[in-house]
């Protein structure tokens, strides 16, 4: 995978002692032609989420049109060349180029990952741009990773998610104690501190699960994902707001080496091509997200907000897991600190300039 | 400016009967090289308003990256080629590539421009890039432009700006009434509406005019660019929301001729440095108007919210001034039709899903 070395345009005229050459070929056409490089990336994330995986497309056809197509990434959803989470260490030992992946799906290995993707409570989307470009955030991920052989780039958000299908309506905190919910990572553990038993549950089996009252509620992303799992029968009662995926960023992670060796304008295709699966995929949430709820409710969803004891315990569980974890966690808690910094002066301009906004609109919607 | 057509692979070693030189040299090494394009940008906005004029910087340099610096952009502030509101018509006639500038600058020749940039109680900076990539936008846009010349992407974002800085403190819709107000294109027209007087103040002369007692009030953009003005001394009064730009998207607008001689690679460059501009100007100021928003008040503003009655008497306002523009032009009434069903979908998801999720996160902060 290791492209051959550019050549300069006097290296090249004069290689076989063709330096005459120039005289009779337009000179633009000869020089600094770029190598032929074959990427594979698997991704976290099943066809079937296609917004998700869709960024992965995104990624590979911009990093194609970027060069002409002389770079290009064959892309692979989950379970094809790797399944969801066996990506990140294909990649680490260079197996496979690189992934598209959910970076919190590997806060086993390097907790303060986390923060990378999603966590309660954590910045909206489009504060967690301006982490990663102006807080510091990518650097911050890439000297953990580092380690890891990787290197890795937001390449896409769903923006906030939805608080989940219950079966049945929840009026306080304590109504999810005993809870059977599939609910995972940090998030997980959060709701273990309200007495839930979180529950890993594939997609494919969520609706069986429910079916046979194995569950009472299931977590999962936005109106336009959650509506291709037709739950609603079972478990109607449709909740927000997705305090534990306020954002949801996704990231290209390359094996280090494989991205050492790409030419500087290869390099600059991938940050760019990034940068544009970010942009679309939210841009395709935003779209799609209102006429996919209208579609839930017409169905029988039933939209409810969390009680709001209910969501000030998630805070206070939320705060308390991640104390715990920062205790064991050096970089857990040096990255912790650098987030919660950021987000608590994003939301001091928000508070001011867009929330404000946003509310006068959305009341003056609801008065017609 | 129209670049050499590239050269197929085959073309190449056959010109000069020069076939036997693939031998001798590494294949990826000739084929497929670009041609060397050197564009100039002229922008609407001075090199002060960094952040901005930033914009064409970095659009210039991933343009610069991703072509191995063999297509060039010499860029340049307001005035040194063109000034702020000649750079349309320039490009226009192709004296000069491309500019940097908010099309609404130019609603005077198209009215229906001004859903390219901002509206009063238009869509937040998010809902405006759904719009742009899944809404219709930017096709919408160039085929307005297609007819003067040209092809317009966006580049770049405020997000929500403030609403002004006041003498006075305004405590009803009434105060507007006869008032000196700094402030330009569709927004002044509906203070009209409110029986203010709009003015055309250039920003070097903001300070005086105030001193000077010849000015009631001044809109500028956002905290990290309103700091620079330094009028808190004589307009204390610092208010929001923005109610008329909720956001504000910058184009690069390019020469059609120019943008369809480009190589396929080029125009994929265009477009990623485009996205790659639009996602770092909204970083940039998201991260800087917090820590600009505490020197600010720390300096002697004082925040205001609109009162409640103005805030009402300006969507009044608003509506009916759409209205008659709409009655007078077919293309601003297509494109407020199509702009504002985008706008009432995006905040009915708001509505459920971002919104409440701030609003939680900024009471928990107000709560300590």
């Amino acid at each position: 995978m290791t492209p051959a070395p550019r050549m300069k345009r006097r290296e090249l005229l004069t290689i076989g002692g063709l330096a005459a050459l120039g005289a009779g070929v337009a000179s633009p056409a000869v020089a600094q032609a770029q190598p032929e490089v074959k990427w594979r990336l698997t991704s976290s994330f099943p066809a079937v989420l296609d917004n998700l995986y869709g960024g992965a497309d995104i990624f590979a056809r911009a990093v194609a049109d970027l060069t002409d197509g002389r770079f290009s990434i064959e892309i692979h959803p989950a379970g094809e060349i790797a399944s969801a989470l066996d990506g990140f260490d294909a990649v680490k030992k260079g197996e496979i180029q690189c992934a598209q992946t959910a970076l919190h799906y590997h806060w086993g290995v390097e907790p303060s990952l986390v923060f990378a993707t999603a966590v309660p409570f954590g910045m909206n989307a489009r504060q967690q741009n301006a982490f990663f470009k102006q807080g510091g955030g990518t650097d911050f991920f890439n000297e953990v990773l580092v380690s890891h052989n990787l290197y890795a780039l937001p390449a896409g958000n769903t923006g906030c998610q939805m608080g989940g299908w219950f079966r049945k309506e929840v009026r306080a905190a304590a109504d999810f104690r005993g809870m059977r919910f599939r609910i995972s990572g940090l998030a997980g553990r959060v709701m273990q501190k309200l007495g839930s038993v979180p529950q890993a549950v594939a997609r494919s089996d969520l609706y069986s699960a429910f079916e046979a009252g194995k569950l009472d509620a299931a977590s999962w992303v936005a109106p336009v994902d959650d509506e291709k799992l037709n739950l609603s029968k079972f478990a109607p009662y449709y909740y927000y707001p997705g305090w534990f995926q306020g954002s949801m960023a996704v990231h290209i992670v390359m094996n280090l080496k494989a991205w050492n060796d790409l030419p500087k304008a290869y390099q600059a295709a991938v940050r760019a091509a990034s940068d544009m699966a970010n942009a679309e995929m939210q841009a395709r949430y935003d779209a799609q997200n209102t006429a996919a709820l209208k579609r839930l409710v017409a169905g029988g969803a039933q939209l409810r907000a969390f009680p709001a004891d209910a969501m000030d315990a998630f805070w206070q569980a939320t705060n308390d897991t991640m104390q715990e974890i920062a205790a064991t966690d050096e970089k857990f808690a040096r990255a912790q600190e650098l987030y919660l910094a950021f987000r608590n002066d994003e939301y001091l301009w928000w508070q001011v300039g867009e929330y404000p906004y946003d509310n006068f609109i959305i009341r003056q919607r609801a008065r017609g």
